[in-house]
């Protein structure tokens, strides 16, 4: 039992219109049913016409390869100077989209492949249907990552094999069931391709021969079923714009008492986070009906679902620019209510209270 | 030219003090020079003794794992439910701190190694001196990742290779200086001894055969040199998490115009931001001294570096409550001209002028 990773040797310089699966099935007759094929993107790219013309340099470079990446962009996920860490219409979070200027005439930029899954099957298909060989494709490019310097090479396509492997439902020696389930193979097998391919030895396809359970008769979900929905990531938006989107949010806090009343510790917490940031002497009180007999029937426009109220007052005596100050220390507080998931509406404070203003949380 | 993956057959289970050396040795008398040993994280766990009692089932069991998580963890990176994702003393991100309860007895738990670059090189050092072979080591462990579904093994620690290969100063055939050019090879070395490991086999090592340049006379910086610098990380904290502290930012908003004054466009924009969320009849005025001679000099506080005022008022009539109202949309602006890179002073109006509050941007 073992695996081997086998360079394809001759591919040589690939064009637009060239057929891989010849290409390829020359420069590999050795080639055998179950093996995984490892196909690096660009020539998959090349030969299917992805490419764009750009002035080789000067500003309209730069600005040519802005609007190509606008193009490829379906979301900018996060920036920093001139990097763009973008999602692309296929879901993928990539710097410049994966748009590259290596091994290619100083004029062209390469672009993904347009839907690598259906290049991976479409490889796959000529192979088996000219040539008789019932492989696996993986279409692969290279991708930098959060937290880990140095890029690996994963799967953009995958046709002819799952992309995970999935161990849901086993248990170990020891009878724990396994958590970590689900491994992501094809990226495993995209990685261990680069290491025989390299950047620029013209090596673009790699075969990794013994994998077991490799190759399924039909083509599979492809690489798709990589891709994490960005509402299901925790990291699906760069943490300096995830900052700013939270500030901004502070700017046009909605008004709204939640359907429960706030919970006093987080009111507590609240109130201590601002307490350095308003005007000295402002006091917030956390008052609630049983404290406060018949609260409700007294406040303007009581929320009936709030049953508690934070009744606020600035410094005394008090000027019309105090007042200001206080309407700014009370939305610092709202704020801080937000931040503890408690939402908050301003009223008009009970006509009995000497407070200047109250929140209904 | 290839490479081989060869699993290391018959290890069985390792226990503290195991002799991880003699084991793998034993196991595989036909490793050679130049080999890359990959190794399961969890059996130099073992061997090193990194295990933790814990309770088999019940509550002690969840608050013991909890006190255990606590004690791996530099800095919480992001949660979600059970979900925690940290950073560790190592540097690593991970779910759990890498934490583990799958392939040891339902009473303990494995911890990642002290120093995984360390116990690389000691293997590696174990198997020269005592068994006469010269190879890498690689200590790897699964990981997850953002944006994509599955996980995949990397490597913590190395020795006697570089974690990264460097194309910097390279040229393609096309003449293009390399971009893309550290990559992290010995993270696709540890994918790739995992495709032949699996995760319930029993099969702890897999040797990589073949791999050109794998070994160094020395034992190299180690996988250290992969942890990214948080600061230097674009995706440092998750998407929430950042959000939170950017929302909570707001509230603790401090004064201060900037060195130079504010760029009106970006003014503009924080107006625009604000202006469905302000007091309707709201007006924000940015003025500054050529439109306004003499406006400095009828500012209390105005400080000398700003050359530039909001003016704001409410809507008329106004009453206490309008002023506390206005006072929060204030603040709300400030919010939002910090968004824009902008801060903000909150001033008394000029004397002159017919404006409730002032900001100094």
């Amino acid at each position: 039992m073992k695996l081997e990773i086998l360079p394809v040797l001759g591919i040589g310089h690939v064009s637009e219109g060239d057929d891989l699966a010849a290409l390829i099935a020359t420069a590999a007759p050795w080639l055998r049913d179950g093996d995984v094929l490892v196909v690096t993107s660009k020539i998959v790219s090349k030969a299917e016409g992805r490419l764009v013309d750009i002035p080789a340099d000067g500003p309209e470079r730069q600005a040519a390869r802005d609007e190509v990446l606008t193009a490829e962009t379906a979301r900018v996920v996060a920036r920093r100077g001139a990097t763009r860490i973008v999602q692309t219409h296929h879901g993928f979070v990539m710097a410049a989209a994966g748009i590259d200027a290596s091994n290619v005439d100083k004029t062209r930029l390469v672009l993904l492949p347009k839907d690598p899954d259906a290049s991976a099957r479409a490889l796959r298909a000529a192979l088996r249907e000219r040539y008789d060989r019932n492989v696996a494709v993986i279409v692969s490019d290279t991708m930098g990552r959060p937290w880990r310097n140095g890029l690996t090479d994963v799967a953009l396509g995958v046709a002819g094999m799952d992309a995970i492997r999935d161990h849901r439902g086993e248990t170990d020696p020891y009878g724990n069931e396994l958590t970590l389930t689900e491994m992501a193979v094809v990226d495993e097998l995209a990685g261990a391709g680069e290491l025989i391919k390299g950047k620029i030895d013209q090596v673009p396809v790699a075969v990794i021969r013994g994998y077991l359970g490799a190759t399924r008769d039909d083509d599979g979900a492809g690489a798709a079923v990589l891709v994490r929905d960005a509402a299901q990531d925790l990291f699906s938006l760069g943490t300096a714009e995830a900052r700013a989107a939270g500030l901004a949010a502070g700017a046009v806090l909605a008004d709204g008492p939640g359907a429960e009343p706030a919970d006093p510790g987080a009111v507590r917490r609240a109130i201590d986070a601002v307490a350095q940031a308003v005007a000295p002497g402002t006091v917030f009180t956390l008052v609630d009906e049983d404290a406060y007999p018949g609260l409700a029937a007294t406040v303007t426009g009581w929320p009936s679902r709030a049953t508690r109220l934070i009744l606020g007052s600035p410094p005394t005596p008090v000027s019309a620019q105090d007042l200001v100050r206080f309407g700014a220390d009370l939305h610092r507080l709202r704020i801080a209510l937000a931040v503890e998931g408690v939402p908050s509406l301003a009223l008009s404070p009970p006509a009995a209270s000497t407070a200047s203003a109250a929140l209904a949380v």
